[in-house]
Protein backbone atom coordinates (compact mmCIF):
# COMPACT_ATOMS: atom_id res chain seq x y z
CA UNK A 1 0.00 0.00 0.00
CA UNK A 2 1.04 3.64 -0.35
CA UNK A 3 1.47 4.92 2.77
CA UNK A 4 0.79 8.56 0.77
CA UNK A 5 -2.70 7.14 0.18
CA UNK A 6 -3.20 7.04 4.07
CA UNK A 7 -3.79 10.84 3.65
CA UNK A 8 -5.91 11.30 1.02
CA UNK A 9 -9.18 12.63 1.64
CA UNK A 10 -7.69 15.27 4.02
CA UNK A 11 -8.81 17.20 6.70
CA UNK A 12 -8.28 20.02 8.81
CA UNK A 13 -6.05 21.12 12.36
CA UNK A 14 -5.37 23.25 15.33
CA UNK A 15 -2.64 23.61 18.13
CA UNK A 16 -3.26 22.18 21.58
CA UNK A 17 -6.15 19.01 20.82
CA UNK A 18 -6.30 18.10 23.89
CA UNK A 19 -6.75 13.79 24.58
CA UNK A 20 -9.64 13.52 26.88
CA UNK A 21 -12.37 10.29 27.28
CA UNK A 22 -15.69 10.53 25.16
CA UNK A 23 -16.94 6.96 25.79
CA UNK A 24 -20.41 7.76 23.18
CA UNK A 25 -19.12 10.71 21.39
CA UNK A 26 -15.63 9.55 20.31
CA UNK A 27 -12.79 7.07 21.20
CA UNK A 28 -10.45 8.33 23.86
CA UNK A 29 -6.36 8.21 23.48
CA UNK A 30 -4.40 9.54 25.78
CA UNK A 31 -1.09 9.19 23.16
CA UNK A 32 -0.31 11.96 21.00
CA UNK A 33 1.11 11.13 17.45
CA UNK A 34 4.49 11.42 16.80
CA UNK A 35 6.55 14.75 15.21
CA UNK A 36 2.99 16.82 15.31
CA UNK A 37 2.12 16.12 19.27
CA UNK A 38 -1.75 15.82 17.99
CA UNK A 39 -3.87 14.05 20.22
CA UNK A 40 -8.00 12.59 19.26
CA UNK A 41 -9.44 15.42 19.94
CA UNK A 42 -12.32 15.38 22.67
CA UNK A 43 -15.81 14.88 21.55
CA UNK A 44 -15.05 14.80 17.51
CA UNK A 45 -17.62 12.02 16.71
CA UNK A 46 -20.87 15.07 17.70
CA UNK A 47 -18.56 17.16 15.48
CA UNK A 48 -21.08 17.99 12.06
CA UNK A 49 -21.04 16.51 8.28
CA UNK A 50 -18.50 18.10 6.29
CA UNK A 51 -18.22 15.42 3.27
CA UNK A 52 -18.42 11.65 2.36
CA UNK A 53 -16.63 9.65 -0.03
CA UNK A 54 -15.19 6.29 -1.25
CA UNK A 55 -11.60 5.72 -1.74
CA UNK A 56 -10.73 3.06 -4.16
CA UNK A 57 -7.77 0.81 -5.13
CA UNK A 58 -5.84 -0.25 -1.74
CA UNK A 59 -7.68 1.91 0.72
CA UNK A 60 -11.19 0.66 -0.58
CA UNK A 61 -12.90 2.49 2.59
CA UNK A 62 -15.95 4.66 2.56
CA UNK A 63 -15.48 7.38 5.09
CA UNK A 64 -16.82 10.72 6.70
CA UNK A 65 -15.27 13.69 7.31
CA UNK A 66 -16.16 15.76 10.38
CA UNK A 67 -15.50 18.89 11.09
CA UNK A 68 -15.26 21.12 14.68
CA UNK A 69 -16.91 24.65 14.78
CA UNK A 70 -14.10 26.99 13.24
CA UNK A 71 -14.01 23.96 10.58
CA UNK A 72 -17.66 24.15 9.27
CA UNK A 73 -18.40 28.15 9.69
CA UNK A 74 -15.11 28.70 7.71
CA UNK A 75 -16.27 25.73 5.12
CA UNK A 76 -19.89 27.68 4.90
CA UNK A 77 -18.22 31.23 4.47
CA UNK A 78 -16.30 29.84 1.52
CA UNK A 79 -13.06 28.18 2.70
CA UNK A 80 -10.36 27.49 2.03
CA UNK A 81 -8.21 29.12 3.39
CA UNK A 82 -8.95 27.87 6.75
CA UNK A 83 -8.10 29.81 9.89
CA UNK A 84 -6.13 28.96 12.90
CA UNK A 85 -7.61 26.00 15.01
CA UNK A 86 -9.61 24.44 12.50
CA UNK A 87 -9.82 20.71 12.91
CA UNK A 88 -11.23 18.19 10.29
CA UNK A 89 -11.68 14.75 11.16
CA UNK A 90 -11.77 11.98 8.72
CA UNK A 91 -13.38 8.58 9.82
CA UNK A 92 -12.81 5.32 7.40
CA UNK A 93 -14.40 2.03 7.49
CA UNK A 94 -13.88 -1.05 5.76
CA UNK A 95 -16.21 -0.65 2.04
CA UNK A 96 -18.34 -3.11 2.01
CA UNK A 97 -21.66 -4.49 0.62
CA UNK A 98 -24.86 -4.75 3.23
CA UNK A 99 -26.13 -8.35 2.57
CA UNK A 100 -29.61 -7.38 4.98
CA UNK A 101 -30.27 -4.43 2.24
CA UNK A 102 -29.53 -5.70 -0.71
CA UNK A 103 -31.50 -9.29 0.36
CA UNK A 104 -34.83 -6.63 0.36
CA UNK A 105 -33.71 -5.02 -2.43
CA UNK A 106 -33.22 -8.66 -4.27
CA UNK A 107 -29.87 -6.96 -5.90
CA UNK A 108 -26.17 -5.69 -5.31
CA UNK A 109 -27.57 -2.36 -4.13
CA UNK A 110 -25.73 -0.63 -0.94
CA UNK A 111 -22.42 -0.56 -0.06
CA UNK A 112 -22.00 0.26 3.85
CA UNK A 113 -19.32 0.74 6.55
CA UNK A 114 -17.62 -2.49 7.39
CA UNK A 115 -14.90 -3.06 9.99
CA UNK A 116 -12.29 -0.29 11.11
CA UNK A 117 -9.58 -0.19 9.12
CA UNK A 118 -5.76 0.67 10.00
CA UNK A 119 -5.70 4.13 8.80
CA UNK A 120 -9.60 4.72 10.86
CA UNK A 121 -9.36 7.75 12.30
CA UNK A 122 -7.46 11.29 10.99
CA UNK A 123 -7.32 14.46 11.87
CA UNK A 124 -5.72 17.61 10.03
CA UNK A 125 -5.10 20.83 12.98
CA UNK A 126 -4.44 24.02 11.71
CA UNK A 127 -1.89 25.87 13.71
CA UNK A 128 -0.14 28.22 11.41
CA UNK A 129 2.83 28.56 13.53
CA UNK A 130 3.28 25.36 14.99
CA UNK A 131 3.15 23.38 11.91
CA UNK A 132 4.46 26.27 9.72
CA UNK A 133 6.77 23.70 7.83
CA UNK A 134 3.56 21.89 6.94
CA UNK A 135 1.83 24.24 4.96
CA UNK A 136 0.25 24.90 8.33
CA UNK A 137 -1.09 21.90 8.98
CA UNK A 138 -0.34 19.08 11.69
CA UNK A 139 -1.13 15.57 10.66
CA UNK A 140 -2.49 12.72 12.87
CA UNK A 141 -3.46 9.40 12.49
CA UNK A 142 -4.76 6.51 14.85
CA UNK A 143 -6.46 3.09 14.84
CA UNK A 144 -9.98 1.62 16.54
CA UNK A 145 -7.16 1.08 19.23
CA UNK A 146 -6.00 4.86 19.99
CA UNK A 147 -2.84 3.80 19.05
CA UNK A 148 -1.02 6.76 16.42
CA UNK A 149 1.20 6.35 13.50
CA UNK A 150 4.47 6.17 13.37
CA UNK A 151 6.66 8.79 12.54
CA UNK A 152 7.23 7.44 9.29
CA UNK A 153 3.64 7.17 8.38
CA UNK A 154 3.28 10.67 9.24
CA UNK A 155 6.07 12.01 7.62
CA UNK A 156 3.81 10.81 4.14
CA UNK A 157 1.41 13.22 4.50
CA UNK A 158 2.67 16.71 4.07
CA UNK A 159 4.26 15.31 0.24
CA UNK A 160 0.37 14.29 -0.83
CA UNK A 161 -1.40 17.40 0.68
CA UNK A 162 1.64 19.69 -0.78
CA UNK A 163 -0.17 19.29 -4.24
CA UNK A 164 -3.09 21.04 -3.09
CA UNK A 165 -1.82 24.09 -1.92
CA UNK A 166 -4.12 25.98 -3.47
CA UNK A 167 -6.81 24.51 -1.95
CA UNK A 168 -5.06 25.46 1.95
CA UNK A 169 -3.58 21.79 1.13
CA UNK A 170 -7.12 20.06 1.95
CA UNK A 171 -8.57 17.77 -0.15
CA UNK A 172 -12.33 17.58 1.15
CA UNK A 173 -14.74 20.03 -0.28
CA UNK A 174 -18.15 20.73 1.50
CA UNK A 175 -21.11 18.66 0.41
CA UNK A 176 -24.25 20.53 1.21
CA UNK B 1 -36.41 3.94 -11.95
CA UNK B 2 -37.84 1.42 -9.31
CA UNK B 3 -39.31 4.06 -6.80
CA UNK B 4 -38.82 1.74 -3.96
CA UNK B 5 -35.58 2.66 -4.36
CA UNK B 6 -35.93 5.71 -3.22
CA UNK B 7 -36.32 4.90 0.28
CA UNK B 8 -33.38 2.92 0.81
CA UNK B 9 -31.41 3.45 3.27
CA UNK B 10 -33.49 4.92 5.49
CA UNK B 11 -34.39 6.73 8.27
CA UNK B 12 -35.97 7.70 10.99
CA UNK B 13 -39.00 10.22 12.57
CA UNK B 14 -41.24 12.42 14.67
CA UNK B 15 -44.39 14.54 14.43
CA UNK B 16 -44.58 17.91 14.73
CA UNK B 17 -41.36 18.30 11.96
CA UNK B 18 -41.81 22.12 11.44
CA UNK B 19 -40.41 24.20 8.44
CA UNK B 20 -38.30 27.02 8.90
CA UNK B 21 -35.45 29.00 7.50
CA UNK B 22 -31.96 27.51 8.16
CA UNK B 23 -29.86 29.34 5.47
CA UNK B 24 -26.49 27.89 6.47
CA UNK B 25 -27.72 24.84 8.38
CA UNK B 26 -30.45 23.38 6.76
CA UNK B 27 -32.71 24.06 3.73
CA UNK B 28 -35.91 26.04 4.06
CA UNK B 29 -39.11 24.83 2.75
CA UNK B 30 -42.49 25.77 3.70
CA UNK B 31 -44.40 22.70 1.98
CA UNK B 32 -45.10 19.51 3.40
CA UNK B 33 -45.15 16.36 1.97
CA UNK B 34 -48.56 14.85 1.05
CA UNK B 35 -50.19 11.87 3.15
CA UNK B 36 -47.78 12.20 5.63
CA UNK B 37 -47.42 16.08 6.70
CA UNK B 38 -43.89 16.52 7.51
CA UNK B 39 -42.13 19.43 6.47
CA UNK B 40 -38.04 19.88 6.09
CA UNK B 41 -36.79 20.04 10.10
CA UNK B 42 -34.83 23.14 10.62
CA UNK B 43 -31.35 22.61 10.93
CA UNK B 44 -31.14 18.89 9.87
CA UNK B 45 -27.61 19.79 8.54
CA UNK B 46 -26.35 20.53 11.75
CA UNK B 47 -27.60 16.67 12.98
CA UNK B 48 -24.87 14.59 14.26
CA UNK B 49 -23.52 11.40 11.95
CA UNK B 50 -25.46 8.53 11.74
CA UNK B 51 -23.49 6.85 8.81
CA UNK B 52 -22.69 6.86 5.04
CA UNK B 53 -23.58 4.34 2.27
CA UNK B 54 -23.37 4.34 -1.35
CA UNK B 55 -26.38 3.06 -3.29
CA UNK B 56 -25.50 1.64 -6.52
CA UNK B 57 -28.04 1.02 -10.05
CA UNK B 58 -29.69 3.76 -10.58
CA UNK B 59 -29.45 5.43 -7.65
CA UNK B 60 -25.74 5.40 -8.02
CA UNK B 61 -25.23 8.16 -5.38
CA UNK B 62 -23.55 8.56 -2.29
CA UNK B 63 -24.95 9.67 1.20
CA UNK B 64 -24.98 10.44 4.57
CA UNK B 65 -27.76 9.70 7.11
CA UNK B 66 -28.13 12.38 10.48
CA UNK B 67 -30.10 12.16 13.53
CA UNK B 68 -31.77 14.50 15.74
CA UNK B 69 -30.30 14.15 19.55
CA UNK B 70 -33.66 11.89 19.85
CA UNK B 71 -32.20 9.40 17.24
CA UNK B 72 -28.35 9.75 18.11
CA UNK B 73 -29.07 8.60 21.64
CA UNK B 74 -31.03 5.26 20.55
CA UNK B 75 -28.85 4.91 18.46
CA UNK B 76 -25.76 4.90 21.01
CA UNK B 77 -28.13 3.16 23.57
CA UNK B 78 -28.76 0.16 21.38
CA UNK B 79 -31.48 1.10 18.98
CA UNK B 80 -33.48 -0.27 17.01
CA UNK B 81 -36.19 0.16 17.92
CA UNK B 82 -36.47 3.69 18.03
CA UNK B 83 -38.47 6.13 20.65
CA UNK B 84 -41.19 8.66 18.94
CA UNK B 85 -39.53 11.98 18.41
CA UNK B 86 -36.80 9.59 16.71
CA UNK B 87 -35.53 11.20 13.22
CA UNK B 88 -33.48 10.12 10.64
CA UNK B 89 -32.17 12.66 8.12
CA UNK B 90 -30.61 11.24 4.56
CA UNK B 91 -28.74 13.63 2.52
CA UNK B 92 -28.14 12.14 -1.03
CA UNK B 93 -25.61 13.28 -3.97
CA UNK B 94 -24.68 12.35 -7.12
CA UNK B 95 -21.85 9.60 -6.98
CA UNK B 96 -19.07 11.17 -9.30
CA UNK B 97 -15.34 10.33 -9.32
CA UNK B 98 -13.27 13.41 -8.50
CA UNK B 99 -10.61 14.55 -10.76
CA UNK B 100 -9.33 17.12 -8.57
CA UNK B 101 -8.23 14.43 -6.22
CA UNK B 102 -7.63 11.65 -8.63
CA UNK B 103 -5.08 14.11 -10.87
CA UNK B 104 -2.99 14.61 -7.68
CA UNK B 105 -2.82 10.56 -7.30
CA UNK B 106 -2.36 9.90 -10.88
CA UNK B 107 -5.32 7.73 -10.67
CA UNK B 108 -8.64 6.72 -9.82
CA UNK B 109 -9.37 7.10 -6.34
CA UNK B 110 -11.61 9.53 -4.45
CA UNK B 111 -15.70 8.96 -5.63
CA UNK B 112 -17.26 12.17 -3.75
CA UNK B 113 -20.56 13.77 -3.83
CA UNK B 114 -21.98 15.45 -6.99
CA UNK B 115 -25.15 17.33 -7.53
CA UNK B 116 -28.29 17.05 -6.02
CA UNK B 117 -30.23 14.43 -7.62
CA UNK B 118 -34.32 14.85 -7.42
CA UNK B 119 -34.22 12.49 -4.45
CA UNK B 120 -31.64 14.85 -2.43
CA UNK B 121 -33.32 14.70 1.29
CA UNK B 122 -35.41 11.96 3.21
CA UNK B 123 -36.56 11.90 6.48
CA UNK B 124 -38.38 9.09 8.63
CA UNK B 125 -40.19 10.75 11.61
CA UNK B 126 -41.57 8.17 14.42
CA UNK B 127 -44.76 8.75 15.62
CA UNK B 128 -46.48 5.62 16.92
CA UNK B 129 -49.64 6.82 16.69
CA UNK B 130 -49.82 8.84 14.05
CA UNK B 131 -47.97 7.27 11.50
CA UNK B 132 -49.11 3.51 13.24
CA UNK B 133 -50.57 2.23 9.94
CA UNK B 134 -46.86 2.35 8.15
CA UNK B 135 -45.22 0.90 11.55
CA UNK B 136 -44.98 4.23 13.40
CA UNK B 137 -42.74 6.20 11.23
CA UNK B 138 -43.95 9.03 8.43
CA UNK B 139 -41.73 9.61 5.36
CA UNK B 140 -40.94 12.68 3.39
CA UNK B 141 -38.63 13.33 0.31
CA UNK B 142 -37.78 16.92 -1.00
CA UNK B 143 -35.73 17.48 -4.13
CA UNK B 144 -32.69 20.55 -3.90
CA UNK B 145 -35.75 22.79 -4.20
CA UNK B 146 -37.29 22.14 -1.27
CA UNK B 147 -40.05 20.34 -3.22
CA UNK B 148 -41.53 17.75 -1.52
CA UNK B 149 -42.11 14.08 -3.64
CA UNK B 150 -45.96 13.35 -4.71
CA UNK B 151 -48.36 11.12 -3.34
CA UNK B 152 -47.97 8.47 -5.68
CA UNK B 153 -44.24 8.51 -4.78
CA UNK B 154 -44.73 8.63 -0.67
CA UNK B 155 -46.46 5.48 -0.49
CA UNK B 156 -43.59 3.36 -1.97
CA UNK B 157 -42.15 3.94 1.18
CA UNK B 158 -43.41 1.72 3.31
CA UNK B 159 -43.95 -1.51 1.04
CA UNK B 160 -40.24 -1.67 1.00
CA UNK B 161 -39.48 -0.35 4.86
CA UNK B 162 -41.93 -3.01 5.91
CA UNK B 163 -39.53 -6.22 4.85
CA UNK B 164 -36.97 -5.02 7.77
CA UNK B 165 -39.46 -4.33 10.72
CA UNK B 166 -37.13 -6.47 13.23
CA UNK B 167 -34.90 -3.76 12.82
CA UNK B 168 -37.99 -1.11 13.40
CA UNK B 169 -38.29 -0.50 9.55
CA UNK B 170 -34.85 1.12 9.73
CA UNK B 171 -32.26 0.21 6.98
CA UNK B 172 -29.22 2.10 8.53
CA UNK B 173 -27.08 1.02 11.45
CA UNK B 174 -24.64 3.52 13.60
CA UNK B 175 -21.31 3.70 11.69
CA UNK B 176 -18.54 4.24 15.01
Amino acid sequence: MRRISFWLLAIASVSGVLASTAPASGRADEEAVPIFGIKIPSGYRDWRLISVAHEEGSLNDIRAMLGNDKAIRAYRAGAPPFPDTTIIARIAWAYVPSEENDKVFGRAQSFVPGSAPDWYLQFMVKDSKKFAATGGWGYAQFNKDGKPADEAKLQTCFPCHEAIKDRDFVFTRYAP
